[in-house]
């Protein structure tokens, strides 16, 4: 059986003065009219703004690539299913025949819609600010657990993209030595670009892998030096 | 030479408390740090929130697809650059002496990136509903011309859509009758699904395609009606 909304309103921390709104925002597409599609393309737009705005106060060192990365982690279907579960919003959402048969209560698609849904009923009924400070609290874990580093992609990926971005040819790497014994090798790696006088650095790890990445990171360090 | 940045500053309308971060948004990455391209992640961000918000109060009846339709139609390099013209932004932008020699400041693409740049500097500067207002204005006459007719995709693409997301057959077409002199024929096309009793529904038109259309949209009409 369908729980009350207005047990959900409140385990949100919620009170609509339009509970239409609210009510709207759980019906499922598959009620017919009056359904949260609309809702749901409002509260896409706001939430895409608000985490937007956070990141970017958050990391003000973090480059645009790097703050885009970090909002696609966490504003996406699997993200916001996972909140939405964390408030059981499927025992609320008003789906029709079908979708009940088939469980769409427990599908991401419909948990995650159903959730913008809310942050755009939310706007409606009580304007940006408000919106924008219930839809922070709701990810302030997320946001909390965010790590700029884990975030970035590995140097070589980097470092290609940043030639292929300059119309570059693509860096080369080259294995230029192997020391230690048999089960402690370290590998040294030199990665060559045609930027400049086709300058070159050296890396080394444990494997060929490894020593690959940490050249192409000595030469994106290089690289943006050169560019300051 | 470029131009004074106080003097867009006015033409736009908009007084900065930080003028650094005007003079921010319009510098292009060309000149390496301190470029616009963190503001404008964040003034795409809110650029897509105002616009969806005031599509979605403009146009209480369209669906949330003809909304994103309609967003995508003014949210788009092209539009961007149109605005950016308007107000001669390029004579104002602080390129890197490579991009000025190739004439970047009349490329799309670097008029589109420094006038979201400049909405996310006056989000900064402002807060949210300085913002909004503004970006607004901005695209006051834009938001005039829009037609949300216009903007719909055509009943045979909406039907053939329709049936693809319900991994329904696509509907046929067949062209029943002609009837009327040479110079003035009328046509007339039997559009068949095989939604429930595989109905059909028959159209008319002075060309092949117009009497498609119309059989399409009337089959468009009755499945809507099924589903309500």
């Amino acid at each position: 059986m369908i729980k009350k909304p207005d047990i959900l309103e409140k385990k949100l921390g919620l009170s609509f003065n339009h509970s239409e709104l609210f009510i709207m925002a759980l019906t499922h597409r598959s009620m017919g009219a009056g359904n949260n599609e609309r809702l749901e393309y409002l509260g896409d737009a706001v939430l895409g703004f608000v985490i937007a705005e956070k990141l970017y106060e958050m990391f003000p060192a973090a480059s645009e690539g790097d703050l885009s990365r970090l909002r696609a982690s966490l504003v996406n279907q699997g993200a916001l299913a996972e909140i939405a579960r964390e408030h059981s919003l499927g025992d609320y959402l008003i789906l029709g025949s079908g979708e009940l048969k088939s469980g769409g209560y427990r599908r991401d698609s419909i948990l995650s819609d159903a959730l913008e849904a809310i942050m755009g009923a939310l706007l409606k009924d009580q304007g940006t600010s408000v919106c924008k400070e219930w839809v922070l609290k709701l990810f302030a874990k997320k946001l909390g657990g965010l790590d700029l580093k884990k975030s970035q992609k590995d140097p070589k990926t980097q470092l290609q993209e940043l030639m292929q971005s300059r119309k570059s040819e693509l860096p080369t790497y080259e294995l230029i030595q192997m020391t230690g014994a048999a089960h402690a090798q370290i590998f040294s790696v030199k990665c060559m670009t045609n930027i400049k006088n086709n300058e070159s650095c050296i890396g080394s790890g444990v494997s060929i892998k490894r020593a690959e990445q940490d050249a192409a990171e000595k030469m994106l360090k290089l690289i943006k030096k050169q560019i300051k």
